[in-house]
């Protein structure tokens, strides 16, 4: 038996999905069909993110949690990479500009590639990155 | 401007990389090349899943915080959607030998599906699904 190797949803609980899916949509992402201010889906290749108001995912992911709002990095980043460098700073540049908090400007890395970060309204962290030996993005 | 509609890596920043690699070997994922204990990752259709040690993690993406371990639950869930009922009990009971904490047994979902929620040694929160209208992972 096994965990069939898949990701199909990433779920973000969000303290307001209707906040939060306008800014999605500033960065330029359309959602998929039937989505409203009580669940909205964007489709990234064979993963979909999804926004969920916060007090329900806490029914079914940690029931009987206390989910009142935190602030601290919660442990996880997600990520776009992209083909060239410029998209990484025109990527930074056009999240900030639709209400993303910077949290570090794009720098080289010194594993050879270029990136930066920034929080999502509610705090969750995306590198915009740029790696030489990952530009095949199926 | 835009950010490309695009997620091609989810990072977990690992308390220890090598346990949480095990558990992931443990439900029978394979590694990509070139993992070991400072990083490793999981190919998961157009995403990847990867490891990262917490604390080098933080300084990217969290410069300065403390990360101190936490308890609570992150806010996010990641999901595995299956083909059949079947395969989620399978794969619930299969994560939970492998050392998952149940969460949620797999229950009816009102919305017509299927599916339990399991916690990786760490905590982060997996929910295995079935659906009736969301069979084609791609």
């Amino acid at each position: 038996m096994a965990v069939p190797q898949r990701m199909t949803v990433v779920t973000l609980g969000a303290y307001s999905v209707a906040s939060l899916r306008a800014f999605y949509r500033a960065i330029g992402w359309r959602e998929n069909e039937g989505s409203d201010d009580g669940y909205t889906s964007f489709t990234l290749g064979t993963v979909r993110l999804a926004l969920y108001p916060i007090d329900q995912l806490r029914n079914e992911a940690s029931p009987g949690e206390n989910v009142a709002v935190r602030e601290a990095w919660n442990r996880v980043t997600l990520a776009v990479n992209v083909a060239t460098r410029d998209e990484v700073d025109e990527g930074f540049a056009a999240a900030v500009e639709a209400g993303a908090r910077p949290i570090q400007s794009p720098v080289e890395r010194e594993w050879g590639g270029y990136s930066g970060y920034f929080a999502d309204p509610e705090g969750h962290r995306w590198e915009l990155v740029w790696a030489p030996f990952f530009t095949d993005f199926g």
